[in-house]
């Protein structure tokens, strides 16, 4: 039995489309599942000594995964101005949060705009560049594409889901 | 100016292999970076209160990664003994790790000897069926492959990179 694909491009791409969109699918289901496990003050207690707050991560998770709707070329994004709190800003900068069930919210509103966004999109484009690499940088580099994106950004969820879990 | 990849089924496969390898080696890299930073004396200390040690991640990390190895069949992997300890132990079990600087040694091997198999490795047999998966499962679930593993096993080092860091 010949289980290799055929050496199809475009069945290729598809493919690994499906492999890097079931890795991210299934990073925000274990985040969305441990937020719901936490409660508010839970979510606001350090993840370790001294280290960064739950609703930070959940704020800086926000701003990161609403930043990627500009960056795959989906449109405007909906909460730039959590960047100052949660991105440019470590936590405990001394500005004011936004209430946990409103981050909670922007939340799962960002991920459910991306998860639209994804479906449709075609093959092609999620090989395109994605908008924070030049068309010139690009054309040396095309490994540097949406689906690129998506890879990184799965790992980034990973590394503060893994701090998330602490909150436990 | 077209900057989009040609639709060629084998130069796909190499861009798609790429990208996940390079997320593989910025991963073990930052991870061997903090590993460096630490001494074994932080690495005896829990990741947060009640959590795991960073001896007990280098472990576990150790051994998830060794097992690889014979996942992907490049052969018998070398240290199957950590299992016991790391994976389907927690922490805390009241047996005896191995020293830390044999751990340490350990961990080098095992991803100098992955990053080995790796560039041994023909374009096509990324597409593979790994050893966890049967050849009847592959057929119907052909994304279940050694690059897939790949993929995940980096989402799986980040999430305790995530956990490392705190030791700092």
């Amino acid at each position: 039995m010949n289980t290799r694909p055929t050496n199809n491009g475009s069945e290729q791409k598809e493919l690994f489309i499906k492999m890097v969109l079931m890795a991210w699918d299934i990073h925000v289901d274990r985040t969305n599942k441990i937020l719901a496990e936490l409660t508010d003050e839970q979510l606001a207690a350090e993840t370790s000594g001294g280290k960064n707050t739950g609703i930070y991560l959940l704020g800086h998770l926000t701003a990161v995964h609403d930043r990627m709707i500009s960056l795959l070329g989906f449109g405007e994004r909906r909460f730039a101005g959590l960047d100052s709190l949660f991105v440019s800003s470590p936590d405990k900068s001394g500005f004011t949060f936004p209430p946990v069930t409103e981050l909670r919210k922007y939340w799962n509103e960002t991920n459910t705009s991306l998860s639209e966004y994804f479906t449709q999109m075609g093959t092609d484009e999620w090989f395109d560049r994605h908008n924070a690499v030049s068309d010139q940088d690009f054309a040396a580099e095309p490994h540097r594409n949406k689906l690129n994106l998506l890879i990184n950004r799965t790992n980034h969820l990973s590394y503060h889901l893994g701090q998330l879990i602490y909150l436990k």
